[in-house]
């Protein structure tokens, strides 16, 4: 990149990516990876490690009731929405140095670059890192953004427990009275941004396929989780003959073949290859060699950017559970139904506008997985930027980015930033 | 039935039907159905009971060295070589009262017919109860019936541990004690019968659902055991197209479908309904809802009483094993491989002509379970009845067997047997 006088362009970015592998020393696993679980002591290090970055770089510091740390840069009208940029700090037990982190250390990148440049901005910014967006330590994840979104009580977050035993109440209480021995400011409640965006790892091969570095991000799929259960009758592998069978393992073949039978009429009649089915659960019983099993359990994730496209397929998913499978008896148990999230076209085109300069020709993907920015796109404009990422692979220590594929996204990052803090 | 003079219709079955009810008391659970593991206390009452009946009959009483017991009512010719009537006394954990037991106790019922009658015949006749061969303390199961048949060395089966880690050369010990204070005479050694026979219940739904109480088995089908294995990518559920996945679950489903498919084709070629094919375990990893499974593992059972048959499947099941499904590898492994017995035809045909006066146009299955007589088989002719049970239901305390359809069993058993101690 020649002469790139943007904004964008004038990001340190070898200092981002010295940031980011000094930032992931706290909680490195031996063997490679990060294990920083949400409220450890690493993840409460993590923190202090931001807020003493947000300082030297003459910014306020928060931190929220759940936790959530803010680094404030103060625009010329106080008054105005400030601009939020935010992602998380924990990562799964046996995780990678990306996930979260690349888009926090990225947010920083942008108010060093504000702060080195010495440039004033109308609006003030932010850049957040939201507490638990895992949910490995406590289930489910992203109740930092959830919170702040209104989305969820801290009523129902506080009693959750972890696998020893400890709450999330206490552990949030340990990390925040260690906050408050720093010099961060306690800012009990949230606020209304004026947009929000986010940077992550794609955890997905697409752009790593494509030997492109960055692309926007359009929206979050909606997932529906279902439990499949079907019941037979349990008798001997030797003496039953075959048409005198309830076998629950062929009913469950059977049913399968008829759900990706939906799935792949449904793609082809919306000419849509943005499904996603999987059947990642499967159990047998009574589970014996030579016994006809007499109940088989599966369960279903289903992802598509459109709730329409959902509800299609739930009601055909409901139909096939009343009937019956090889004789057998079908139940369909709904476990759980997220909406998919739309993003902000405005926001997404200005994005698409930067990256035409680092990425051209880069697609405009749908996130399959989870992040902060499915609640805060509740609030406020948000969208998202992916990061290729070595072969798709996240939450395990062989997770990888190149530094000049991470390097372009801090670039659109700022460059966006930059003119929604003029807006 | 009027005026059958036969010796078969000379059998006292209400005498048999109340030895049966009594000889299960031994070990009977409290809820229903008998829980009587190889040589556990209640086994070994069982053992002494019979030699007292033997006693009672006139009978001489045996113990060979893997504990069988055995009753014999002397021939006239001591020389010529014994017709051998038997079955076993162990049943499963939580078993039923006739799997097994009924065959003994049908064996009683001769001996008690020739006792009562007073009846002399040229050949001597003994009934034989084998050690373990429910396999469900110590697996695998029959081996009392494989030593008998110089198809298992003792120094293989008294090395196996049941879960508590006792012994079977330790039980058998005990046992052993127990029988040497008793009356039966310590006979060592095995030897070549003139034939053998074994009534035992269906433990399949055929003749249940036909209504006939009972019919002659020509042999045992072969069982194949394997275990199929598929390796592809785990990966994320949301951010993986369906294109770029190596999804084992989805390798499992594919490739279930021609296993399917090559039963069935194989079933139409050869005008068979003999195939038993079933999926009793299936395994998925890493087993989460979100992530596409990396591993598939499932066993397969496979039973027909042609060798040929089972080799042909075989084989096509090897080549499918070296495919690719869906992108992921499979591995096949061969867990065991038993093959069939056909029983002798001459025995066969002599059972029929009595079930002809019993159960007319009874079928001749080929007992999909294993028994004692797959040893015996090998040793000298053999053939086995099977008497109708409720529902086919076996190894479980509801297990039913109705009193009108073991006593023409019975009576088969006993005129068949006359005929063959007069050859």
């Amino acid at each position: 990149m020649q002469n790139d006088e943007t904004f964008g362009g004038q990001v340190d970015t070898q200092h981002f990516w010295r940031d980011l592998q000094h930032q992931v020393c706290i909680g490195a696993l031996p063997g490679g990876g990060l294990g920083r679980l949400a409220l450890d002591d690493n993840d409460i290090r993590a923190r202090q490690w931001l807020i003493d970055e947000g300082h030297k770089l003459g910014c306020q510091t928060f931190y929220d009731l759940i936790g959530n740390v803010y680094l404030r840069r103060e625009g010329l009208d106080p008054q105005l929405p400030p601009l939020l940029i935010g992602s998380h700090l924990d990562s799964q037990p046996c995780g990678g140095a990306y996930d979260g982190t690349l888009g926090v250390v990225a947010g920083l990148a942008v108010l060093r670059t504000l702060h080195e440049q010495n440039i004033s901005h109308p609006r003030s910014i932010e850049v957040v890192s939201w507490t638990n967006e895992e949910g490995a330590r406590f289930a489910p994840g992203t109740p930092g953004s959830a919170w702040f979104a209104g989305k969820r009580e801290l009523e129902e977050i506080l009693p959750l427990c972890d696998d020893s035993g400890t709450t999330f109440g206490d552990a949030l209480a340990h990390c925040l009275s260690v906050l408050g021995d720093s010099n961060a400011i306690d800012r009990p409640d949230s606020f209304t941004p004026h947009a929000y965006l986010e940077v992550h790892i794609e955890q997905g091969p697409i752009l790593d396929a494509s030997g492109l570095p960055v692309c926007a991000v359009s929206g979050i799929q909606g997932v529906n989780w279902y439990r499949f259960e079907l019941v037979g009758v349990a008798n001997h592998a030797g003496t039953t003959p075959m048409e005198m069978r309830y076998d629950a393992l062929m009913a469950a073949h059977t049913l399968i073949s008829e759900l990706k039978s939906v799935i792949e009429r449904t793609a082809v009649q919306h000419q849509d290859n943005q499904l996603r089915f999987t059947i990642g659960k499967f159990a047998l019983a009574p589970g014996s060699v030579n016994t006809i099993a007499d109940r088989a359990t599966f369960s279903v994730d289903l992802r598509h950017p459109k709730a329409e496209t959902l509800a299609v397929i739930d009601a055909e998913f409901q139909q096939l559970a009343q009937q019956l499978w090889e004789g057998c008896e079908a139940t369909l148990h709904v476990s759980s139904r997220v909406p998919p999230v739309a993003f902000d076209e405005d926001i997404v085109s200005l994005l698409e506008r930067s990256i035409e300069q680092y990425a051209p020709g880069a697609p405009r993907l749908v996130s399959g997985a989870f992040h902060d920015a499915i609640h805060i796109a509740h609030l406020c404009p948000s969208a998202m930027l992916f990061v290729a990422c070595r072969d798709g692979l996240s939450h395990h220590p062989d997770e990888h980015v190149e530094e000049q594929d991470a390097a372009p996204a801090v670039r659109v990052l700022a460059q966006t930033a930059f003119e929604l803090l003029h807006q």
